[in-house]
C-alpha cells in the first residue's frame, strides 16, 4: 500500500462513469484524499474499483460509459467495489440489436511507412522465412518432432536465409468425426495455416496414410497450381509435397525419416532463396489479443494497440481483432461501426453462433473470466469486453472472418475465435496473420514459432518483472510518463522492425513457442 | 495377386459366417478355388471379405457369428464384398438391453509370474522412474519444453536411476468452460494423470498464476498429506511441488527457469532412491487399444492380446479395454459378460452418453470408421467393433471406468474412452495404466513417453516393412506359423520383460513420443 504522501493516481475512462480504478503500483490506503474530493473508505489494490459517489442498492456501476453491473448493496462513495458486490446484466438480446450502420469516416491515409518482407507468389508478404512440415493427423506428431530436430541439427546450417523449422503438430485428423458440420472449422483452420505467409508457399505435409483427414486437403491450391505449371514447362521438377508414413516405399523408421529429410532440403534450397525486400506497411497483417487481462488492459495496453492499429489501417495495412466471449457484450458499440448492414448482421451472426455452442455446454459467456481477471479488478466480463474491445481503435469493421477462414478485406476485420489464447493464435495464424500483438496484465509467456508476437504489459509491475519477457510496456501510460498516442506510435515503429526481422521479440529471443491449438466444436469419436 | 500355384489362405471367424477373409499377403486372384470349394470371381484384396454362398439382396452378411450388413445388391458366391454392397445395420436400441449377467466363472489362477517394477508409497507399482512436470494451463508449455530440456542435459546425467523427464502439456486449463458439467472429464484426467505410478509421487506442478483450473487441484491427495506428516515430524522439509510463473519472486525469465530447476532437482534425488524390486504379476495395469485397424485386428492381434489379458486377469492384474464407439456396436455381447447388474447398467449408461454427445454434434458412431479401416477390408462399424471387443478376452468385467477416473479394480475393466488414439491413452493413463499394448494393421507410429507402448502388428506386410517400429508379429497367426495362444504367450512374456526395464518398446528406442490430447467434452471460451 501507498505511503502517507504518495500522490493518488486513479483513471476514469468516461466522464459518465461513477468509479475510477486505482494505478499507483502498490494500491492505495484507506484515508487517501482523491483529486476529485473522494476519501477512500477501504484500502484499495492495484487496478481496482472506487466508487465515486453513493450508490444505492440496484443502482448502475458505470465504467467506460457503459453499465458494467448492478449494486447487490448500498456502495458508499469512496469504498473499493469488489466483484462480489456487483450483480453482473442480463445478456444483451441479439435479436433487438440493429443492423444501421454509422462508420467512421475513412480515416486519412497514413504513407511512406514500410518493412522489409518476403513477398511470396501469391501476392501476401511474410516476416519470417519459415519451413513449415504440416501434418494431417496426430499420430505422426512423434516422427515429425524426431524430423525436425534432425533438420534443425543436419540441414538448417546450410540454408542460412532460413529462420526456422516447425511442426505444425495437432490433435486433428483421425479419431475425429469428420462429417460433423462443426468439422469444417478445424478442417479449414489446417488447410489455410499451410499457406500462411511465413512458410513461402513450400509447406510439406506428413500423413499417416489412412487418416480421415486426406493429406492432399492441406496442400495450399497454389501450390499444386504451381506444380501443374511447372510439369507443363518441364523448367524443373518438382516433387509431391505430400509424404505418407505408410508408403510402401518406407522400409523402416530409417528410410521413413530419410525421405522426409530429402524432401525438407527440397523446400530448404527453395526457400533458402527468399529475400526480404522493401514492402509497404500496407502488407501488414497483424492479428490481436489479449491474455492474462486485468482493469489496466482497458486503459493503457489495448487503447494503445487501438491506436496503432488505427496507423496500420491508415497505411493500408491489415488489423484483426477477435474474441468472441470477450465482444459479446459490447457487441452493441460494434455492430454500428460496421461498414454495411450485411458485416453488422455477420457480427450478430457469430455472436448467436457461439451463444449456441456455449449453451450446448451449458454454459454461458461469463465462462469466459478467469480468479487472474478479478484478482487484477476486472468485475465480470462486462467490464473485461468493455476493455478488450478498445483494441480495435475506431476505423470501420469491413469484414467478419468466420474461424479457420482466410481475411479477405485489408483494414479492420473482426476474425471471429474463442478468446483461449492458443486457439485464438491459431485461428488468426490460419486467417493469414504475418504478425501478432499480445496485451497482458497479469503476465504469459506466450509465443508462436510461426509468426513473431510483440507482447505488451498493461502495468509498470509486470514490465519490471518480467523485463526479458516483455516487448513493450504501456504501464507508463497510467503513471502518465506517455500517452496512449506516445505508446501507439511506439507499438507502430516496433511492429515495422519486427517485420523487418530486425528486432526479436521476446518469445523468439529465447525461444518460447506453444503448440498450435486447433478449435474443434465437432465431437471427437 | 497371388501366382497361380499359391495356396489360399481364408479365415472364417465362425461357423454361422457365410464370409471369409482372404490372408494371403498378395490377395488372391479371380478364379482361385478355396478349400471349402468357393471359386472366386473377382480378385480380392488382403483382408477383404469373400462371399461363401449366394447372398440375396437384402439378406444377411455375417462374420463372428454376428449380423455385420445387410447385402444392398445379391451378392454371387465366390465375389469380393466391398463395403459399398453393405447397408449397416442400425444401432442397436441402448432401451431394449438386458441387464441380466452370466459372467464367466472365475478363470484358474496363475501363479508364480513376476516384474521388477518401482513400487510407490501408495501401493501402486511403476514400470518406468520418470520425472514429470504437470501443467495446470496451456500457456506455460513454451517454458516447460524449455526447461525439460536444460533438466535433460544439465540435471538428469547426475540422477542415473531416472529414466526421463516429461512436460505434461495440454490445452487446458484457461480458455475454458471449466464450470461446465463435462469439465470434470478434463479436470479429473489430469488430476488423475499426475498420480500415475510411473511418476513415483514425484509430480511438480508449473502453473501461471491466474488460470481457470488452480494448480492445487492437480497435486495427489497422498502428496499434500506427505507435505502435512513430514512437517509434523520435522523429519524433512519438503518444498511446495507448485510454482507458478506470475510469483512475484521471479524477476524475469532468467529466474523462473532457475526456480523450477532448483525444485526438478529435489524431485530427482528423491526418484533417484526408487530402485527396482521384484513385484507380482498382479500389479500389472495394462491399458488396450487398437488404431489403424484393418480386417487382421479381430482375427489376429486382438485376439492374441484377449488372451494375454485373460492371462494377466488369472495373475491377478488389472487390464482396461476402452474406446466406446468400437463397444457399441457389440454392447450386447459385453453386458452379459458384466461381473453384476450395476456393472452392465454402467456399461449401457457409458454408451448413452456417448450416443448424446455425438448427436450434439449431429453425427452417430458411424463417424469412426476411418479410410484405411476400409482398404484394410473393414465395411463398417459394427464389423469393427466386433473384431476391436475380441481384446478383452474372455473374463468377467469386474468395472466400469468413466473418462478421466482412476481404475477401482483389479481384473478385466471397460475404461469408456473415445476411440480416438492419443485421447484414449491420455484417459488410460490417467486410469493409471503402467503399460499400454497397442494392436496395428494399417501401421501409427504411436508412442507415449508416460508409460511403455508394446505395438503389435496384425499382420505380417506390416511387420515386415516397419521391422524397426512394431514390437510383436501377431500375422503370423493368420498365416497359420503361431496360434492365438502362442502369440498371446509371446505378448505376456513380453509385457513382463518391458515392465521390468528389460526389454525397450520400438518407440522409446526411437524416442517417438506423442503429446497428451485430452478429452474435453464441454466448450471453450
Ligand atoms: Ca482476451
Ligand atoms: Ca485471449
Ligand atoms: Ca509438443
Ligand atoms: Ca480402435
Ligand atoms: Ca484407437
Amino acid at each position: 500500500m501507498n505511503t502517507p504522501n504518495e500522490t493518488a493516481i486513479t483513471i476514469r475512462m468516461h466522464e459518465a462513469d461513477n468509479v475510477v480504478i486505482v494505478a499507483n503500483a502498490g494500491g492505495l490506503k484507506a484515508g487517501t484524499l482523491l483529486d476529485e474530493g473522494t476519501r477512500l473508505l477501504d484500502d484499495v489494490p492495484l487496478g481496482h474499483k472506487v466508487a465515486l459517489c453513493d450508490i444505492a442498492a440496484e443502482s448502475t456501476v458505470v465504467r467506460y460509459g457503459e453499465v458494467i453491473g448492478y449494486a447487490l448493496e448500498p456502495i458508499a462513495r469512496g469504498r473499493w467495489i469488489n466483484e462480489s458486490m456487483v450483480r453482473m446484466p442480463d445478456a444483451r438480446l441479439l435479436s433487438e440489436l440493429s443492423t444501421e450502420v454509422r462508420p467512421a469516416p475513412e480515416l486519412p491515409p497514413l504513407q511512406g511507412y514500410s518493412f522489409e518482407g518476403y513477398r511470396n507468389a501469391d501476392g501476401t508478404v511474410g516476416t519470417k522465412n519459415v519451413l513449415a512440415l504440416s501434418t494431417s493427423v496426430q499420430c505422426v506428431a512423434g516422427v515429425t518432432d524426431h524430423v525436425v530436430r534432425r533438420i534443425k541439427q543436419e540441414l538448417l546450417p546450410r540454408y542460412p536465409n532460413v529462420d526456422d523449422v516447425v511442426a505444425l503438430n495437432h490433435s486433428y485428423g483421425c479419431g475425429v468425426a469428420i462429417n460433423a458440420p462443426a468439422a469444417i472449422v478445424p478442417i479449414r483452420t489446417l488447410q489455410n495455416i499451410a499457406r500462411n505467409p511465413n512458410f513461402g508457399g513450400e509447406v510439406m505435409v506428413i500423413g499417416l496414410g489412412c487418416e480421415k483427414l486426406l493429406p492432399t486437403r492441406l496442400i495450399p491450391e497454389e501450390q499444386v497450381l504451381r506444380l501443374a505449371e511447372n510439369a507443363a514447362e518441364a523448367t524443373e521438377i518438382r516433387p509431391s509435397p505430400i509424404l505418407s508414413l505408410q508408403d510402401e516405399a518406407f522400409n523402416g523408421f530409417g528410410e521413413m525419416v530419410d525421405g522426409i529429410l530429402q524432401l525438407a532440403e527440397y523446400h530448404l534450397e527453395k526457400l533458402n532463396r527468399r529475400t526480404r525486400e522493401t514492402c509497404p506497411a500496407s502488407e501488414l497483417v497483424v492479428g490481436m489479443q489479449c491474455g492474462g487481462s486485468d482493469a489496466f488492459s482497458g486503459v493503457t495496453a489495448n487503447p494503445a494497440l487501438g491506436f496503432a492499429a488505427d496507423l496500420i489501417v491508415r497505411a493500408g495495412g491489415t488489423v484483426m481483432f477477435s474474441e468472441v466471449t470477450e465482444v459479446r457484450d459490447a457487441i452493441h458499440l460494434l455492430t454500428s461501426r460496421a461498414k454495411s448492414p450485411e458485416v453488422a448482421q455477420a457480427l450478430i451472426d457469430q455472436m448467436d453462433w457461439y451463444d449456441n455452442y456455449l449453451s450446448l455446454g451449458q454454459v454461458d459467456r461469463s465462462a469466459n473470466t478467469t480468479p487472474g481477471n478479478k484478482k487484477g479488478g476486472l468485475s465480470n466480463i462486462v467490464e473485461k469486453a468493455l476493455g478488450s474491445i478498445i483494441k480495435s481503435g475506431t476505423s470501420a469493421i469491413v469484414d467478419v472472418v468466420e474461424p479457420g477462414e482466410r481475411v479477405r478485406k485489408r483494414g479492420l476485420n473482426f476474425a471471429a475465435t474463442p478468446a483461449s489464447d492458443f486457439i485464438c493464435g491459431t485461428l488468426q495464424l490460419a486467417a493469414g496473420m504475418n504478425l501478432q500483438v499480445f496485451t497482458t496484465g497479469r503476465g504469459t509467456p506466450y509465443g508462436l514459432s510461426m509468426a513473431p508476437v510483440i507482447k505488451v504489459s498493461t502495468n509498470k509491475t509486470l514490465s519490471r518483472r518480467w523485463h526479458d519477457l516483455i516487448d513493450l510496456d504501456a504501464g507508463r501510460i497510467a503513471t502518465g510518463e506517455a500517452t496512449i498516442e506516445d505508446v501507439g506510435w511506439e507499438l507502430f515503429h516496433l511492429i515495422l522492425e519486427v517485420a523487418s526481422g530486425r528486432q526479436l521479440v521476446a518469445a523468439d529471443r529465447l525461444g518460447l513457442h506453444n503448440d498450435l491449438v486447433l478449435f474443434n466444436p465437432a465431437p471427437v469419436t
